[in-house]
């Protein structure tokens, strides 16, 4: 029971940030006479301060250390607590009605993934949407490093919980202090933000739908305020500075400390962020060139604009659309369904696989190729000059089976639902890399209303496996870990 | 130019065993009256004879060693060459008119996959069928296999040679020579054939059908005789027969072995076998469900029927059908891909990734997620009680992400075609894992005419690559590994 007990102290802080956070959407729907809504967050806020504040008085078991184990459990539970805790406004305020819709919805926002089972989008409340919205933000850069950024000195236990939350192959500390490394990574996340704004403001866009889209950027979440998503502006400029922040959002965030420090040559040389914006260039001018070839008086122009567009927000997992790439020609459609799977650098905002797995195991692959024809020589892979050890290694490849198994055996229990093989196979995959839109029924202009309960909690674990990279709900969802104690 | 010399010196008696293999094909031509047919045997095998018995002269370098490297280039070479000649036949007699569809044909039979361009097989004269079904006899158990069995002993060459050949991660040694473990195997792939084609004699099938449908089964090959494969015969005692014999030709043949040996334990003990029946089992049976389930008036027993025959037919990657399952619910499809993909067992004549690959990868992460709980305990993998060292590992993991990477730079390349998504993926899927049918316009009833010559170019690369797995063609391909001498 100590154990239980230690990890439930864990969860007083979570419960009571999100308590805090949300005060901004209680106002705005204040201010806009939402009643309903303004009532159903006063009612989260106080069942979560007061269930946070009881859960403080839970005796911190001080002697116990944190191991990689604890760090896992942690990170496992508090995400699925924010999950549930995330959802109760839209359940109070009946803006969403069914219970699995509202955890859904909540799941979608906080793992930046972006889908969702509105058929509505402008029909919810601006509390909601704004809600729904920072749930992105707050996901993007993580719940537990925010915390770490402004809690207490935490010790050894930091290393775990950053470790496990934080996305990519290899977790590097910027900082000696953990800390310091989490409030440069949030400082750095919350002025492109408001940069973001700002240049969305230039552009005419008001205010609410400024933040509210820069949020869903940060976050390369994907939420919108409009039902036709980005494309209801219908602005060049919008679309451009969206894209722009999309992708500068996937690049590996200690490219940024590195710009700080005014190593910039450390910056052009790193080879997670050169590999990212090659794969980036490659696909938007093989989708310009599908585009004008196939699709009757599209300019390259237009093309560039579209196809921009869609590949950042795609390959950064984002998910914001403005056109509906279910009725683009199959080679592009199979380009975005592939840079779902590689998704944005690690360190980024981003989900999927992650740019530098992928050049990993390239790595380690041509290796294993050379030694066929020179047997002898010893595996080596390299990344940004420095040796990969072969656990590290070994870990990627260990990754990438389970991720195959665990998409595999999710597209096969969505299909019980008996919708069509491109919804079942693009749901997964869209749900399982945090995109949010696929092709088919959950493509950019559809969603996800029409799936059963079963498959909506199947994708919404999915969403929390991706963003968790599998191993913190894997150990939550296994029996083993908690007997063994 | 040695290094030529000595790879075309192993070309010679390819060349020779496939002119001598066609004179059965030539004799059937000569019996059916079929002139044209005839005709192109005789210039084929002529042909093959005169260019093999040349090669001959070209001086053996017999002090040269052969390293695993010249195993891959050999293997290779002769499996590129064995396509081209196997080919010919159909080209010279115009049975099929475009050269490229020859070469798809060819490579499609030795390969086993069992892809056809074909939208008639019915119209094609008797000698053809029967080569096009004797190329995945003699491609199943493997050429150069074949060669060894039957020729003088090679000393150390004959190990690569195998090895690269063989489908699987560990090629056991049989018998403390290589030769007598080659005699073995062909002479229980014989035994097994044999005894097909007196069960199917005996289900009323004529002779022809028979001994072409053995061919097709022992191979896992799939190319039939008939417009509808084994639906034709509509006759529950010869689904059956094949069903069974499907599986049995799936089985790792060391098993059989085993069994020769009266080690019985063992033979019920094999982890890989056990892993391969199980999942036919499950596969089985949630199709069986989902039939029954989904479309009305679907009785236990029929669904039972078509489930297991479309089953071992998928997982063996053989491809005969008793139905068109592109008309089966979501989730029985999606099974069905599933099995594309895991494949028969290694050491079988089935294609895709191998149980035993699936198994160790499986095991390992196991394994790794355990270490995640317990830190410092070392990675362990067994099968059947023996230790795997990393390096085995280590190349299943390479193996499967370089696997990966082909299929997605296929997909994207067929998907220029702009056939739709089902298409353009389960073409590549079906092909790359020797299966044969797809879904789509790929599917059971459809066929690979309607791609373009570059898919067919592509996909028929996929065959030999998947057949091969996939070392030997890449190092074929591979511009340093012809340059470094």
């Amino acid at each position: 029971m100590s154990h239980l007990r230690y990890l439930l102290r864990f969860m007083s802080p979570v419960m009571i940030l999100t308590s805090v956070s949300m005060l901004p959407a209680f106002f705005i729907s204040l201010y806009h006479g939402e009643t309903d809504g303004a009532q159903a967050f006063a009612l989260s806020i106080a069942l979560l301060a007061v269930t946070g504040g009881l859960l403080l008085l839970l005796k911190p078991n001080s002697k116990k250390n944190m191991y990689a184990k604890e760090g896992f459990l942690v990170v496992g539970l508090a995400w699925i607590l924010l999950s549930v805790i995330g959802g109760l406004p839209f359940f109070f305020s009946r803006s969403i009605p069914s219970f699995v819709d509202c955890l859904f919805e909540s799941i979608s926002g906080f793992t930046t993934t972006g889908a969702s089972i509105l058929t509505n989008v402008e029909g919810l409340p601006f509390g909601m949407l704004y809600w729904r919205s920072f749930t992105h933000w707050i996901g993007g850069m993580g719940v537990l490093v925010f915390l770490l950024a402004f809690s207490a000195p935490g010790g050894s236990r930091s290393v775990y919980l950053m470790r496990a939350e934080s996305p990519g192959p290899s977790k590097g500390k910027l900082m000696p202090k953990l800390k310091d490394t989490a409030k440069i990574l949030y400082a750095i996340y919350f002025a492109l933000t408001f940069l973001q704004v700002l240049l969305l403001l230039a552009g005419g866009m008001p205010l609410f739908d400024s933040v509210c889209t820069a949020f869903g950027t940060a976050g390369t979440g994907g939420f919108g305020v409009k039902n036709t998503s980005i494309g209801y502006y219908d602005s060049a400029y919008i679309d451009g500075v969206v894209t722009v922040f999309m992708l500068l959002f996937g690049v590996n965030f200690s490219v940024y400390f590195l710009l700080l420090l005014r190593r910039f040559s450390e910056c052009v040389t790193h080879e997670e962020v050169r590999a990212y914006f090659l794969i980036v260039a490659v696909a938007i001018a093989v989708i310009v060139i599908d585009l004008v070839a196939t699709i009757p008086d599209t300019t390259i122009a237009h093309a560039f604009r579209l196809s921009s567009f869609q590949v950042a927000s795609i390959i950064t997992t984002t998910g914001f659309a403005t056109t509906d790439f279910n009725l683009w020609p199959t080679l592009s459609q199979i380009v975005l369904v592939a840079l779902m799977f590689i998704g944005a650098c690690g360190g980024s905002t981003g989900g999927g696989i992650k740019v530098a797995r992928t050049l990993i195991m390239f790595k380690s692959a041509r290796g294993a190729t050379k030694r066929m024809v020179h047997p002898g020589a010893t595996q080596i892979v390299r990344m940004d000059g420095k040796l990969l050890d072969a656990e590290t290694v070994d870990r990627v490849h260990v990754f990438f089976f389970i991720y195959c198994l665990i998409l595999t055996a999710s597209i096969l229990l969505v299909s019980i639902d008996n919708v069509d093989f491109v919804t079942s196979v693009t749901s997964v995959v869209a749900c399982l890399n945090n995109v949010g839109p696929g092709l088919g029924l959950v493509g950019p202009v559809g969603n996800y209303a029409a799936l059963s309960d079963i498959s909506k909690i199947l994708l919404s674990l999915d969403m929390l496996i991706g963003r968790l990279e599998i191993f913190p709900i894997l150990m939550v969802l296994s029996p083993s870990v908690w007997r063994n104690r």
